[in-house]
């Protein structure tokens, strides 16, 4: 086979946003395809936070990326050709194809999943993806939204927290407040996704802002971000509150552990309860959550956006705006 | 009536400790005594962390203490003279006293509560009383000890967690790591009550010691201090680890808030839960774990140590014992 796959590795740790020195692009000879595999072209690469965490040399719950070793990263990609039953060719598949043009699936391993039958790829890797998933596992297990709570979501223009809200208020809660950056996002939380209200933290006060928003309390913070923010939503957590931790993404680029939420001290006070989770822990139920999502989705209940950026190269660039909240949705790399 | 009550009120809020200027020294008449009430001797002080909590101006689980106000706290007490069918001559209740001689029952209210039966005085506020339901609560209920467990626990040496470690061996934890103050207390957890380790952290580097003492990580903290102990806990959870949040007695005497745990975000990577608790929302369990633990004393499975001062007026520095790390087991003040 005469095509060639081009992929990024990992060239140096980065310290901070990732630039131009901390990938690398490199050629490869496509493999020679072995029984039991088949071989697919990547057509999305997921752009999602904790690959920046992957990229420290830092214990976390998978191990970090090795320096030379393609970037690690969730994709989906079309078989070109099979030599195992489960894959056919044409057939549209995801999984952690990493940030590479072509990748080998294992049908032994099962690396990659047929995508379920008529879902648009960009759907599949965002809102009936790992980041709906983790919307939809985050806060219907992890925070148990029941109706009549008072709900704030941090990062809520981004992929996993704008899904988050509007399956709060499908859950029946009283008020769903999102967190975000700028008038635009603020607005498009509130009018286009069905939010109560928006807190403008790059020009707002968010703890002034939450006591005005929910003066009897936070009953459910579903948290993104980390820093300061969390630690306002401690600070005003309601009886019996709880925290879901999906992310600290205001983290993510320092150096060192970020500060700790002195306000933790509030689930004492509180009787609340703050607890982490990862979706890896839930693939097994994802069939059935995808199920009542694509509902969702269908009656327009759920609303999803999707930030594509073009270009195998454009990847790196496509993770800094998680950063600097340049996107609004799903990012994602179109090849 | 000629006799006088004494009483120890708020005189300014402390900064740090309590120190002579905290409390002053009042004497007042015994109010006539109403139908519905009884006049209750006050035996037994319960000395509580939390009181120190209490006269700060800050919000809590209860309003601060106002400044010319009794002291609030638990007590020990006979009724001298009784006006209801509730209260009986003779009869030991427990209750709010308040840091004072005397206190008026209100049967209606039912401000206080008849001891059970046979039980001495100091165990009533002690392994029977609050610290002990604390601990059996926190133990059972919040954090869910249960058979194998790797268990840590800090204060280990107080009344709380002394009594909390001998419960987790009780359930069938695997092993017991106490954290304690000293030599002795070390000794003590170990050898008087059966904890599997110590660690001794005015003399060790604790988080080193959680490394070597539980290889496999920490399944439940029981966390009585806060501030760094509890950050290096988080920082060694096992998968799944569970956090009980007793107290945080390393910040009781600062001034703002305490620094947060940063290694708060281990909860996501590890699918961790913290949660808060207070002794207050059980109440109505108390029999039932009250008798639970009366059989184990008298079993001899739980040991209870109690540090008994004299006097109104060392109330104050009795308090400070909590801090300093100058008792061993449950402080009261005998009146």
């Amino acid at each position: 086979m005469s095509e060639q796959n081009r992929r990024l590795v990992l060239a140096e740790r980065p310290s901070g946003l990732v630039d131009e020195t901390t990938t690398r692009l490199e050629h490869e000879d496509l493999p020679e395809l072995q029984d039991g595999e088949a071989l697919v072209r990547v057509r999305y690469l997921s752009i999602d936070p904790t690959i920046r965490t992957w990229m420290d040399d830092a214990p976390g719950y998978l191990p970090p990326i090795g320096v030379d070793e393609v970037i690690r990263g969730g994709g989906i990609g079309e078989v070109l050709e099979s030599r195992c039953e489960a894959y056919e060719q044409g057939q549209l598949l995801f999984g952690m194809t990493g940030w590479q043009e072509y990748v080998v699936a294992d049908a032994g391993a099962r690396t990659m999943q047929a995508l379920p039958p008529g879902v648009h790829p960009t759907k599949a890797l965002g809102v009936l993806g790992i980041t709906g998933m983790t919307a939809y596992f985050g806060m219907t297990d992890v925070a148990r939204v029941k109706e009549g709570d008072v709900v704030v979501i941090s990062g809520a223009a981004g992929a996993t927290g704008s899904t988050a809200g509007q399956i709060a208020k499908i859950k029946g809660a009283a008020k769903v407040v999102g967190i975000a950056g700028g008038p635009e996002k603020c607005a498009w939380i509130v009018d286009e996704l069905g939010f109560d209200e928006a807190i403008d933290y790059k020009n707002e006060k968010v703890a002034a802002r939450l006591r005005e928003a929910c003066p009897a309390g936070i009953d459910l913070y579903f948290d993104n971000v980390g820093g300061s923010i969390l630690n306002d939503c401690l600070g005003h957590l309601a009886m019996r509150g709880r925290v879901a931790l999906c992310g600290a993404i205001s983290s993510y680029n320092s150096d060192g552990p970020p500060p700790g939420p002195s306000n933790y001290i509030n689930l004492l006070i509180k009787r609340g309860r703050m607890e982490g989770f990862l979706i890896l822990d839930y693939f097994d139920r994802f069939p059935a959550a995808q199920a009542e999502m694509a509902g969702w989705l269908a009656e327009g209940k759920i609303k999803s956006a999707e930030h594509v950026v073009e270009g195998l190269e454009s990847a790196p660039e496509a993770l800094n705006l998680l950063f600097s909240g340049g996107n609004t949705g799903k990012v994602m790399v179109k090849l």
